[in-house]
């Protein structure tokens, strides 16, 4: 990681940003945002007038459907992307020309061939970039990395995800958002690299078990994986799109000296006895779960970009985390064997990881 | 509970209040504040200028050490009182006559005189009011409270709190508190009255097991207390000053038909397996337990003096809570067995609560 | 304590007991002591003789409705008495006249005269004797004690214990138990002692919210005490009749450097996900609790008998338990604040507690 | 499954049993055996004159090094194999022949070919037969099954299972045990069958991190796989020989309606509250996890044997899992695919299990 030189510095104010789209992921943002000091949204755009409308009144900024006309205006710094995934390229190429600093949601891209054009726009460019992966702004997850850095685990031998949300997207949503292990998986697969290191090697199942339809699509609604690290680490990974019970997330580090497992399964502060026995409400969604995340990781962009520091994960990072999930998606749909390192090799030379042999 | 007339409403915009005390307490808050949307903190006042002018810079606003002053001013629509509890009476009785509504930590004040005294002012001038007992605004006391007043526990027959910080404060602080049942206890027992009922009976021990000094002083840092209630039920009271294991705040209730125990006592996300076995930390302190109520009560306040809506709890209503808390205070000091009802009677027969035969 | 003389050691071969008492508790006992080695019941006296039978057959002993003649059969070396509390002083004295070792229930009996009359018996005769306060065999009290004595909290400051039963036993059962603090309190208040260590001073009230018939009888089924301890220590007990949710026994031990807390509130082996959140099951009843602690209590006894070693609790040690449940028997009923050194202080003195000032 | 005859039933009386195998697993068997009433050991049987003199010293039974010999002893009704993995088949041969009711340790034997042969002689023989999967016998996996039963998670989904013993065993022990998956996974792929269902193909990676020597002999340490069910539920399993924090055995079952999680990672009636926070010791080794359930197969095996009633799981059902646990080692060990139908499928056709098409 370099650091940037700070992209406009206001001091004490806040960094004006363009969210840019503003549907369902933007519109959740837009609740995050509204509560983050040292952002301040001054344009909001959308393909849809309504929706760029709807949540700029929210967040008292101006509304517009033109992306070249927001990012010509000298009140944007900076840009937030959450518009669908297969545009995330293009729009960060546009941020990136018009000198913008970005913050993306994952992934980069569907493609790699999409992605590495992102990132060399953004590195062309020199603006400061941060992608989306707000778990590693988890309290939970910053204190699992910290251990784990500081040595707590000694050796690292394995690693254990799970990501399941409660119920599934619409179908129309599924079959284009580049398939379950970049979709869904992608968070999971980015932690795996953060907390344990690259992966050398991926295997897969699925099913559409509560969608049949979408095996008409080639997609899956459950999928699993097993994960072999470059350092010896072996791990597993299962995503899946419904439960009964709520949003299941966890992640668990095997260290020779111990494990980490992080998971909020209940609600931590009331606990109910009565005939049933002991129960307690849990986290139903993603946003009951991982509110202080999305803070910390805006928080954390706006700040850097004024300081200057370094942004984390930058695009070339979250590169790679693409590179993983798109040869787990490769493993689930073909049953193959893949091997990482070697799956968009020739796009992936051009994108070395500092630090990585 | 009656609906003020909404005060000064400007809609859409931030209530615009004074912060009247920036000594330990203000300072907490002024970080909750902070992040609050919906309160503007136009005027920070304090006898310390240091402490005026460093709060006052922290969040943009202008510092004063004359009460006077502040309450004369047109961008002052509420204050927010957390001078010291010796004081508390006198500036809710000046912001009253002033016409400014009014949101103030709790005790109301260390005698009932003094709180009847502020009570009178508030009503008279008929602003709207808003006693800091956060813990009714904390997500689980309110589902808690909704579970009982649904009847989730058939019929209250028990209660039991312990309310334990980590360390004590400075014995100078201690000494001018109002005593351990008011200053520690009065949180206890306000929730005591609010999710079981009005308190009838008390008896009470402690001592100065941190602190041998407070014995002097007749202070006390650790204190039990017995209570029985009006409805029948029969609760216990722990609250001490001293725990190697960080914030310990606990309240059940107990029903015919079951039981509800809030406690946070362990960091839900993050769980280590080790040598050790397992482990978890923990909340340290209080501002680690109650940063959500904290944020919502004050936005509660500036919610209903915008709206009109009723504010709860009212002085009145914490009168009642002060009353039960100084019965304690005595019980602990005497050894007697303390009527509540008949603790200030003469005083609190002024002040009946609505719905209370 | 000091080590008694091995009474018929029997190398290898189990202690050939009878068992005095087969009704309710008897016959709890009677399904532990069918898993355990090293007892042999070789007879069952009751006064009913279908229950004297009915036990005896399940386990292969002879029954009786004599307990003189019981006493004088050459295959009893020891007797366990599970009779009413009312009977258990004579019972006592019988057998320690007949010169068998003598495990007993709680309590000694219900009244001091009484008890001290046992006692005086057992010590004449120098036969080795326990009393049944199971909890302190119990794997998590042991563990408890353990790190207590190793110093683990350093100066014990507080205690807290809850005794609930998930339901009442009949009325003509608890009017003959000798009060709700001896019936059901003892346990908790012997774990006072053998944790903290000595009660000086006991406050309590009570009720009778489960069955108000109760009150006819100055009896209650749910009671209350503050509890001052000879080191400085302050606690809290409860003690109930009636739960929804199962059989809630908890203790805790505060000290300056930390907290123990015994409990087991939930099965901890199975975990329920599904549409309500999160659930477990948990123990109903006192069985499902403490079968551990009853196999091993008796384990302890046969051993201690066969092998000459010290057995704890001695009766003597029990009736110092009974004096603090009796006194706080006394506040229950009296509403007085008890000093229980002074609470039958004539016949205590009798009986010092060796190592006690 | 079929009722069988009673073996020579003696109403009232134990089974009198013959241990074959009295080393490593035998030994942790006596002291279990020590415990269960039921079972009366009349002889020990080992190939090292020591281990068998010891352990029938042990349980009051004589001791022999001659198999046949023991098999043709009036006083054994039964035997307990409990030999190395590779000598069980020849044990339940001759003990079939012998006309005595079988009770084996997994797994049946190292090859199918061996375990067939064994499974002939027992069905020829028409002998009581039951093998050691003791998990389907603890209580939180009999309630799982009986709620899976019972339709409490509708469809089923997904199965997830963990295993980790503390260390290693001796390499000497590893390298003739029948590979990881049948040693070590043999346990959780029997659970995935009793809970979910046939599984119908396995992928599997491994590695030998915690004794690398293990690679040397085609051998492993860890070892994950993917698990594809008959009735479309998906999975993973995980198993592996060291944690630093003890005993690790965990199994999820995931419906449309509830996810069931087994699992006891702490003790469950002792926290520890301290400077660190809030701790727990936890199951440190196999024997502190499943004693009841070692107790319950051993009672119900006696019991079966002499009433009459069918014992679960029989051998054949043994064979399906050993069948499953060998296709698991052979994805492990070639990296490929495996489809668990055509694994063996010339034995297994002689073994269909009732109900399965």
């Amino acid at each position: 990681m370099t650091d940037h030189p700070p992209a406009s510095p206001r001091p004490g104010g806040a960094l004006r940003c363009a969210m840019i789209g503003a549907g369902r992921m933007g519109q959740a943002h837009a609740q995050v945002l509204a509560t983050v000091r040292g952002v301040q949204i001054t344009w909001v755009m959308d393909v849809s007038e309504d929706h760029a409308r709807h949540v700029a009144a929210e967040l008292g900024a101006q509304a517009s459907t033109d992306l070249a006309h927001v990012l010509a205006q000298p009140d944007v710094e900076a840009v937030l992307i959450s518009t669908p995934a297969g545009t995330h390229a293009d729009a960060i190429e546009a941020a990136a020309r018009a000198g913008k600093a970005i913050f993306t949601e994952k992934p980069l891209a569907k493609s790699l061939e999409d992605a590495a054009r992102a990132v060399r726009a953004v590195e062309a460019a020199g603006v400061p970039n941060q992608v989306g992966f707000q778990r590693r702004y988890d309290p939970a997850y910053v204190d699992a990395k910290r251990r784990i850095d500081a040595g707590e685990l000694g050796r690292l031998e394995g690693f254990r995800a799970v990501g399941r949300d409660p119920e599934p997207p619409p179908t129309g949503y599924l079959i284009t958002a580049g398939g379950l292990m970049v979709d869904m998986g992608g968070h999971d697969l980015d932690l795996a690299r953060f907390l344990v290191g690259e992966v050398t090697e991926v295997r897969a199942i699925g099913g559409a078990l509560v969608k049949p339809e979408l095996a008409d699509h080639g997609e899956h609604d459950t999928a699993l994986a097993l994960l072999r690290f470059e350092n010896g680490a072996l791990g597993t990974l299962e995503v899946g799109l419904r439960t009964a019970y709520g949003y299941d997330i966890r992640t668990e580090v095997l260290g020779e000296r111990g494990r980490l497992h992080i998971e909020q399964d209940r609600r931590p502060d009331l606990t109910v006895y009565d005939a049933r026995g002991v129960s307690h409400d849990r986290p139903r969604h993603f946003s009951e779960r991982f509110p202080a995340a999305y803070a910390a990781e805006i928080t954390a962009f706006a700040r850097g970009v004024q300081t200057g520091h370094a942004l984390t994960p930058s695009v070339r990072d979250a590169l790679h985390s693409l590179q993983l999930a798109l040869a787990a998606q490769h493993a689930l749909v073909t049953g193959e064997t893949v091997r990482v390192p070697e799956f968009g090799e020739e796009i992936m030379n051009e994108f070395p990881l500092e630090g990585r042999s």
